[in-house]
């Protein structure tokens, strides 16, 4: 009996032409990263499982997908590993697959250290694994396109992956608004006007409330985290005057009042006008609610979101001052950011992005009906081919009628027809498949004319 | 204690450098196949362990990376599965990691057959993973470019395929033998010429050791592989004729005699010398020796090996009748080639092919020393990127000579030195980093002039 094919849940085919479309938006995330000096590092899809446990929390453990050691695993497994599915795991699977690139990265710099030049800026576009539940645009395997500047804590940095962010939508033709914020003004507005009722933590999660409830909501949940006095005659005026703000220069403006008594909330607000400057007032927002995993990140933070599409961020980053510091290298600073390319795709796919995108190779098809208009067509594909253009001679004898079937089906832009006639004369027909126009034309024409892009 | 990172044996990390290298050589093969009209597909690395298992013999089986199921993967398991690590693989791992692009791409045949236009053209350009004893040359993870067709029995697929392999490694620069042998022809030999005394597969291996060992040897060996009477009086004829024989001419007529009383074999000559006319008797050589895996091949077969380099096969291919049969699809023709990634570019490395490859996708850096000649460069490195020219801008401020450091160990050709004279005097100093010559441009000047590739 043979089986039924199927494949894992959450993973998936890509066809030739989501092959293309995909393939055509990481290139385009490439070619920027190469712009602004990035260069490709690739990592091996397995690492060994101390590299990754415990670098995405407890959830995150759970999540990775581990790979079953070779040859007899069990032996020296003991009793109560027998009983225990996570303490037999770990003996039996040394290794498991790349959750994320930002882990990768970070051995990876720990490794080649010497071998590295600093600061050091690289991109990484590979696929991940999550053991995650599949759901409409979550997927088991997936790509992320990553750049990253190891080891500099200049903002230069910052505002050359903001411009990347803007450079790479702007490519794509997704309007996106580009969001940008500092660890260190949620610490002084926690610290100094909040009087730490509300932890930076808490802030971020309140304040991430904004967009989809009122004010009262939002100070209902500010009360559930810890606010007390302090953050019920502060915190909704903050709302307010941010809320009231509609540009950059107000928003700092803003902020200002309520961070003035902290230095390093000053420091890092002059930091992000600087940046705003550099970047340009037009192409990116200050914005002071903005939190983004806190946990991980130590200084900016930066966020892109679609202004046309509702589908959650299309892109983030930041910066983090000790990537390396688990593998034993401290004192690190690192500033990156991620592209998804799955979202990127939906977002593209549904705003009609891809109508022009050729995602077929070959626009040009040879038919034929004999020996002889084989060998006429056999002739003029490697004299096509030999100038780069790409074509196709149907390979197998069969009627006219099926040779064309299969160039509309393939999407063929043209057919080149040799008939007895064609033979005679040394006119080939080319059929125009969209309009069905035909020209004659000799070899020498043919081969003088560029398909056009 | 921070861990010492380290990646799994077998595996590898890809620096920049080599990520380059590896891209020429996969976009090289990719545009090659495009040329041809073939279209990319892509699979997931995880496939499920029965689309796997059975497909690659005992051995292979062996090798398959199985990938642990997620949660308590132990509930269910019985007390003889918990004593044989065999058992208990099946129950615990349905998932396994991709072990080659063949068998993938059958089930993609099968599962969207009714989307697929046949004949289909397909390339398939990953990685694939196996268990196998880590040695020089071979990995764990290593990457293979496929192209098939399926779904159609004419010779012109054979023809386009030995011409996708001359095209690819003249662009490479490397000097190749491509073969070509037909199974009938090797079936005609043993069953007519030898009167069955030697197998099909006994007659492979016997002739595949004569570019190793003296006839005597060989002989021997065929003795041992029960080769009689017949086998003693005729097969050193055949060896003497064909090492006589030296061009594709001789050969088809020296193998004429041996196999003139087998239809099959004289109809697969005639297919074999038609083939060799198309694809041109100076690209390709007819090998009545070649065998390579005949247990899979059914028809053609063909193989690519390096005239300067002892590395083994660069790559190879062949007919294969019934690809989907496993799947539960009959009937469906196919065939095939492939390059070996790892293989090419340790050839393209032993020859010096990479030596003129750009590999750094920058080749400007911008230095500076204040504000001032900051806000310069920054306005400079703003203009050329928009004008499509990579370049970087130094991140941090730095001494002249650390800036210049970093230029020189990254392979930067030239550095914009941006100092008080030239913010003054608004031309900047060009130095070629190789020359150490020095020139001053003006900003027009600089963007003007368009780095040589």
């Amino acid at each position: 009996m043979p089986i039924k094919p199927s494949i894992p849940k959450g993973t998936r085919d890509f066809s030739p032409k989501q092959v293309a479309q995909r393939q055509y938006i990481i290139n385009t995330i490439r070619s920027v990263f190469e712009l602004y000096g990035f260069e490709p590092i690739e990592t091996p899809a397995m690492e060994n499982m101390e590299t990754l446990t415990g670098k995405y929390g407890e959830e995150g453990d759970k999540l990775l997908f581990k790979i079953l050691n070779s040859g007899d695993f069990l032996s020296g497994a003991d009793e109560t590993m027998l009983k225990d599915s996570s303490k037999l795991a770990s003996h039996i699977a040394e290794k498991g697959l790349r959750y994320d690139l930002t882990v990768p990265l970070a051995r990876y710099v720990v490794m080649h250290r010497h071998e590295i030049t600093f600061p050091f800026k690289r991109y990484q576009i590979q696929p991940v694994w999550r053991a995650d539940r599949p759901q409409k645009g979550r997927y088991r395997e997936f790509w992320q396109c990553d750049a990253d500047v190891i080891g500099s804590d200049s903002i230069v940095n910052e505002a050359e992956l903001l411009m990347i962010y803007d450079e790479v939508f702007r490519k794509f033709g997704i309007a996106v608004t580009i969001r940008v914020n500092h660890r260190d003004i949620l610490d002084a507005i926690s610290s100094q006007s909040l009087k730490g009722e509300l932890s930076p933590t808490s802030l971020i999660r309140v304040l991430d409330q904004l967009d989809k409830a009122g004010v009262d909501e939002v100070m209902e949940m500010a009360r559930r985290l810890g606010g007390g006095v302090q953050t019920e005659s502060i915190l909704p005026h903050l709302i307010n005057d941010l809320a009231r703000s509609s540009d950059n220069k107000a928003k700092f403006e803003a902020i200002n009042t309520y961070i003035n008594m902290s230095q390093q909330g000053l420091d890092s607000e002059a930091r992000l006008r600087q940046l705003v400057v550099w970047v340009s007032n037009s192409k990116v927002q200050f914005d002071p609610t903005l939190g983004r995993g806190l946990d991980y990140y130590t200084g900016t933070v930066m966020e892109v979101t679609a202004n046309d599409v509702q589908i959650g961020s299309l892109g983030g980053g930041g910066r983090y001052d000790n990537l390396t510091g688990v593998f034993g290298l401290e004192g690190v600073s690192g500033v990156g950011i991620s592209f998804g390319l799955e979202r990127i795709h939906d977002v593209m796919e549904e705003l009609g992005l891809f109508e022009n995108l050729e995602t077929t190779s070959s626009r040009l098809l040879i038919t034929w009906f004999d020996k002889d208009s084989f060998e006429a067509g056999w002739k003029l594909a490697n004299e096509l081919r030999s100038q780069g253009i790409a074509c196709e001679i149907y390979p197998d004898e069969a009627k006219m009628s099926k040779q064309l079937k299969y160039a509309d089906a393939k999407g063929f832009k043209h057919v080149i027809i040799i008939g007895d006639e064609e033979l005679k004369s040394g006119n080939f027909t080319v059929k125009d498949m969209k309009t069905g126009e035909q020209v004659k034309m000799t070899r020498g024409e043919i081969l003088a004319t560029k398909p056009e892009k």
